[in-house]
């Protein structure tokens, strides 16, 4: 059974760095990016990540359709290093609006974690440990990613919260 | 010596849930509400949580004087589950106001623990791991959630930070 | 070879009162204040922490040249408590302005740490677990301490995340 690996953490904590050092031990690798450039801060992030990234992955960007893009890695793929969700999870609201649809797509995503492609890691972000946002839009974006991150931490087989770049094992 | 179980986490770590499931193996329960519905959305929320309770909780409300109520269960309550601690200080700040008379209420609380009258499960948030707020009340309102977090958990017997529906152990 | 501790946590989290009780079993402490009283507010926060020092700390203040203060500890120095470097990181964002010129004393300060003058036990906070902040420059601060806490926590010997006053081991 493949391995399903959740890496989450604060801004800066590291997530990536972790997640990518743990797809190093594989050979065949993509790298299934969400996010998407919407202004110059957002694409310098993407480039420093990218820089980061060694030219042994393959970069597939897909910002909403994830288990399509998960069904359809190329052939041989050994890990898939998503990266990540709640970037996906602010893509979704922009895009498809109501909590139904997100749902669904959620639901979609879950279906593909009962039987995996390939080893899966997912990057995450902790978005709920600070004062409750005034905005009713963020509170709703906070909840959501609670629940969304509670949801594929439960059926990961690895867990990670990573504080000032270290791990903390939240499952193993 | 009853237990005291202290559980943290962020909005939506699954801090409630994690809280329930530590409650199961009791047969005689009280579930110690201090949220009171102001709007839709919080009405929302209760109900969200009363839904996931199951039938075999007895429910008290109390939004402020936690202490009274806590002195005041059911004979032959096992445990009690108090949901929850930075909802009762938001309480406590609407309510009283100055920090005096939230102090006394707090340290009427600690005074509790020192022989409680059955185990306590309680609930908390962690707020203080954000940024600084700008609103000068948020950041009164996360100093004193943190400095009753941490007299709360130095009395707990067990101490969990909840984040992504996994536990981290704080102390046990 | 000298320890560097680094103790990390949300806003009154107990990682100051922790820092101070690590450095108990030293008998020849400083204490290196980075915070300056630009308000009342403040100045009140760095009365409360002198209180909770003992008379053992000699107290040095330095908002900015981390890395001199840190060459320039009174002879027989057997421990420095720097407490904090988010208002470190604060300060540098303030005087010097931009990120070269911060990287630039980063950088001294981590030149330090490659041999130590004696035991060093940093405070830091965790600002980063919380909803994106709409400030940008809020935004860069948080990105700016997130890389500053993995490059002091890197090179740590011992590293904790505190929590309601209770610590996580991060590295030891």
């Amino acid at each position: 059974m493949p391995e399903v690996i959740y890496v989450t953490g604060g801004a800066r904590s590291g997530k990536s760095c972790y997640a990518l050092k743990l797809a190093e031990r594989y050979k065949c690798r993509v790298f299934l990016a969400t996010a998407e450039a919407f202004d110059g801060e957002m694409q310098r992030r993407i480039d420093k990540h990218k820089q980061e990234r060694d030219e042994r992955f393959t970069t597939v960007e897909e910002p909403v359709y994830l288990d399509k893009a998960l069904r359809a890695l190329p052939d041989g793929t050994e890990v898939v290093l998503v990266d990540c969700l709640t970037v996906w999870l602010g893509n979704m609201m922009h895009y498809l609006g109501d909590e139904a649809a997100i749902n669904e797509r959620i639901d979609a995503l879950l279906d593909v974690l009962k039987n995996p492609p390939c080893d899966i890691i997912f990057v995450s972000n902790e978005v709920g440990m600070g004062i409750v946002p005034e905005n009713a839009m963020a509170r709703e974006f906070r909840d959501l990613a609670g629940t969304l991150n509670r949801k594929v931490a439960e059926r990961a087989t690895q867990a990670y919260l990573l504080c000032s770049g270290l791990p903390l094992v939240l499952k193993k």
